[in-house]
């Protein structure tokens, strides 16, 4: 694991140079937040715990071919010390004063994606509502909320709030070409397109929607209006949403005006959980915690993504055979995928049918305890973009920062 | 760079699996104490002249076989703005509350090895006194300390003191067989042995001494006893050190009595300190700073190491052949070595003639304003030790640490 | 390309250990017969164009993305002048002294699988009938003959004989268990299985038969008929092949009887093809020789494979994007598959239905004039057996061959 | 090994893409002369022993540290096997219709470089005088002769027939510069230089005539005349030649004038064979055959050669451990070193001192029967000529070569 994007190090041969330097022997690396360690510490219930998993992590394979753990080669307890201070969560404050953890992150397309949990119990220790975040969309960070983080800490959602923007629904609707990820010029984004809104949210928007109700839980969803959205814009997404079953849609002007432009969320939310709390609902996940791993990922890709199934290679099967040989073939399934479709392929937006999801290999993480199955060409050492921001910062004489905020 | 003791990444050949992952070619790893950019930190004379040496690192080369710069590809002042905190220097205290700058490292078998200079001149900018640490022995940090870090300050120093305990001088001595780095059991080490003391002392300690004398600085010896230290043994490296010409010897014992242990070799320092400039002797590098690099190369190898000269194999030639291509042939040199022998070889103790220095490879630092010729085997990526230390480390469910301390 | 089966050598990293070495690069080697050269080989139609099919070689791309052939590196002569003696077909003699021409591979699965050209020319110009080889099962040689030899050359088949084996139509019927490629033992494959023999003909050689009986052309089954096969298995075939549309079916017991043994045979088809020729029938390939190389495998996969479709990994749609950007998106497609079934998978017996077919990648062979499309796992560079025929091999003292033959 | 000149095939890491591939694995590729199966076939005595050396070949290490043998993997039937009618000498004919064997190589430079044992002896058995060829300089082929050769086949020669050129003798008398393998041209090549010549004959021929001398055996020089050489030339040879002891000195004109100008060669021969013969004078190697590998290398380097001694990487070092511990620190050397000087340096011509011979590597051909020691940079896998010949070769359309011949 290294804290940088270097594409050249996605796939390397170590140990060259002779038999001192060890075994040549085929490698990759990934950056940091796509680690199994990572997944552990946002995990693990306490110090204890920590150091169990991190000793459960699968290591190598012996000769025999069984799983060689890191507790086996005696390196849990050096790396539980590493992790002590990390361990603890980071207190920061808003502008406003208010108490925020910062601790695990969003990486929720190359890992599970979310804040951890002994940061989440803290704060629940404290507070009578914790707003904690999952990453990217509904079937990224808040699908693996679901199943693997509400699974490990037995703490479910009372409430999902679900951020849309109208650029998202503008460019699901096909306002900006056929392709994720490359981002429109400024005039293109702010123009106003009510018809590639209105597409963008009975679709794309309807999905999450309907996904996340599933659950059993209330769904919020939250306008984060920006000052170029016209009302016409703002309305489609609105009545869109009622229309999938939104349990309530507020404007929210965070960005503008602080705590104030998110009162009327806050108050939908408030009431969306008492509601819920009284209601008695159960949370209802897609399928039984001990299936079968192809059993859970087949369920996420047909039931979620609206995929027709699953493929997999003859790499990822090999994988699967020596991941259930191991006895680890129930744990949880963490799909590596991309952010910007429901599908594996980063050009199907909107609500995309009819296509296939590949799975090109399985990583077991028996630390972490889930299993990641990578789709397609989804890489956990991501590139750097074609014009690298460094270029654009730069120090002077005295020490002053150039050109890294604004 | 990476801080960590991998073997396997000594070498390494990345960007495999495609075009998308960049060039295929082979690398190596080093740790980061051996860096380019470390030695520019701790070279540098402020903020402008770091973010000047930074775009002065070679990073590769042209199509047309021209060196290419950090600051042609736009890299130099993002890194300076990495680099930006790294740059000022550390303030701790001792534990009697003296001020002292922990500032760059004593890694002079893989790198120049002193403190840095931003931090002497802060130290002299606010005491009479500034003792600053050259790693290992003399023909390591000191050596560098003359021809690199005062060539690039401008400030060689009023005295050198030479720290020698009476353990390295039966180890050179032959007390503990032939080879440097093995460390004998403590009843071994303990055992008096004066013969192997007065043998290790008039040839290790010896040439020490002498090698100094010659840069035109007064030598203060401070012998760091130890408590199973013998007067016989204490006597003989005094005798012997005076004889080798010595401007003082004192005994220190700063490790069992704090300050006070080190009284008498402070005020040796001092009078030795106004004596020299009282004396108005010049400061006497080994070779004029424009000469070429295997002048220099050849110079400390011949009168420091007193090898019969040095050997060059086909890479080093046609590395060197580049280097002077590039103009920078005349650059200060960095000799990365091992520490255990006045040669390139670790089993050759006392003070070894007749062998000849390889050189087994040369790297441009035209950021930090050297060329690093690599002896030997040496290795800019070290092993770990057979018995990691991580096996005796380990915290408990509460968090503390065990088997760290102590 | 070397002439040994080494699965060390599939995946390799050339031009280690400096520039000396060339630039270092991630390659393969594959076997002898899977290579573009051979193919130019059995393709050519005379010297000239044999020299000018090798210099069509694109060996390379240049710096600009233009492909690089092997006529512009000044490769072409040489090359020629080394096959100018392989060029000229091998005359052999039958044991009963009939001529025949060995030349050319029956490769069908990683190559095109067929006899030369120029052989097939030179028997034409002196028999009345020539029978020539297409390897393995229909949908390999025959296929590649139809779409790739016939386009080539200009010169159909007039007759298909199609020879079946009991044993086969037990495979396919499930006798053998579900799995392609593994030898039952001796009294499994012998024994009567007249249920399993019905069950294979009516989907396997069903499909065998109508595939090639759409191109147009008369097709002959004979039955390749084995000491231990019952009247019952060999009546099943007869009837099997009869009701799929075989123009006769014939008892062939070549190896047992020589040329009196396949006397039925060769009267059938001497009857088959005057009929075909006095019908005046055109011959139908899958498609019109101008079509998008996608069109092509789309349409063998469906029509010939059955399959639901083709699909493409990320590194074969980057490859099919440079091939049809250099104007060769057009050529012939040879489909590197596995011989153990109709599918890409090996163990889909019979005749199965509702797979896709997935395109890993492609090769262009721009001198041979057709595009491989490798499917699946297809190995270029195949693996030797679990137990090497090496073993068993030996030489006495005399120089006498030991364990090489029965 | 690899019948093919491509240096970027002289190191590799193979094995890459999965544990189907095997190991992943740094290797090399060498040119089919150097191979120890070469260098078996020609040192073998019969069939018997051709299998037994080829069983002797170690192929790996256990993973204890032992050899592992060819013959315990099952390897040596099946390579005697493919070896059987390659191990029978190939007779071919001169102009004139002498018998001639070809059978094993000249590369004297990364091989033993001398024709086989078995076909010396066929000739024995049916000539009075056999003629076999030892590759390049006196230092190369004939060492390996008196020291590998006639120690496996029990035969020493009776007579060294050295051939000498004048343009060699310019050569090493400084006419085309320092540095041996480059082709000055034509004009210079035959430009009368009478001092370069003496200067050459002096040293260069002086020291190969004296080291063969030192054998015990009648050392008769060959001139081999061209057009353009001068009597001057011719005579300043033939008088350095008599005054470093030559038995006798004869102008040669195969080329030109067939048998008939070898005459006097043979005569020469003839006489000095049966002088030899009756004189009763021992056959003196330089060494015991039974002392260790550095003692025979360093007795050829300083002997020979006439460097001070040998120096080793730790590379060598760490080998030559392995090859003692396994008990084959006694089997003979064979230097594999440049063929253009005395040392293992190309640009030292003449009659070098001076220098200290480098062993960069060790290896062992326990099958063959001899260690490898490569000094300096020897390739085993050589490079192409920057030109490559291939360029100027083509076939015309009726299957002529062109550019071949002449």
């Amino acid at each position: 694991m290294i804290d940088m994007n270097d594409r050249s190090l996605r796939q390397v041969t170590v140990g060259l140079g002779g038999p001192a330097n060890g075994l040549v022997r085929e490698d990759r690396f990934d950056i940091t937040a796509a680690s199994e360690v990572m997944a552990i510490l946002v995990l693990a219930s306490d110090y204890a715990d920590l150091r169990k998993r991190l000793g459960e992590i699968v290591v190598g394979t012996s000769t025999e071919g069984n799983p060689v753990k890191a507790s086996e080669i005696g390196g849990a307890g050096a790396m539980a010390l590493l992790l002590r201070q990390a361990f603890l969560p980071n207190l920061a404050q808003t502008l406003e004063g208010n108490p925020a953890f910062i601790h695990g992150g969003p990486f929720a397309n190359i890992a599970h994606g979310n804040s951890s949990i002994i940061a989440d119990r803290m704060a629940l220790a404290s507070a009578d509502f914790v707003v904690t975040e999952a990453g990217f969309g509904s079937d990224m960070g808040a699908e693996k909320f679901m199943h693997i983080k509400a699974a490990t800490s037995g703490k479910a959602p009372d409430c999902v709030v679900m951020n849309v923007t109208v650029r998202s629904m503008k460019l699901h609707g096909g306002a900006f070409g056929d392709r994720g990820g490359i981002r429109p010029d400024k005039a293109t984004l702010e123009a106003e397109n009510v018809s590639a809104t209105v597409s963008g949210a009975r679709t794309n928007l309807d999905r999450h929607i309907r996904n996340m109700a599933a659950f059993g839980i209330p769904v919020v969803v939250s306008i984060n209006k920006f000052a170029s959205d016209t009302d016409a814009e703002i309305s489609a997404i609105r009545d869109a949403a009622h229309e999938s079953g939104a349990t309530s849609v507020c404007i929210t002007e965070v960005h503008a005006n602080g705590g104030e432009g998110g009162k009327d969320l806050a108050q939908a939310v408030v009431k969306a959980v008492q509601n819920h709390i009284a209601s008695g609902r159960p949370f209802v996940p897609l399928f039984k915690p001990d299936v079968d791993v192809v059993e859970k990922a087949t369920a996420i890709a047909t039931r979620m993504y609206k995929a027709n199934g699953i493929s997999m290679t003859a790499k990822a099967k090999r994988e699967l055979d020596r991941i259930r040989s191991w006895g680890y073939g129930n744990l949880p399934v963490c799909m590596a995928k991309t952010q910007y479709s429901f599908s594996h392929d980063a050009s199907l937006l909107g609500a995309p049918t009819g296509f296939t999801v590949p799975i090109g290999e399985f990583r077991l993480n028996a630390g972490a305890g889930f299993i990641v199955a990578v789709l397609g060409n989804m890489m956990t050492m991501p590139g750097l973009p074609k014009r690298p921001a460094a270029l654009d910062m730069d120090m002077d004489e005295n020490g002053n920062l150039l050109g890294v905020f604004g």
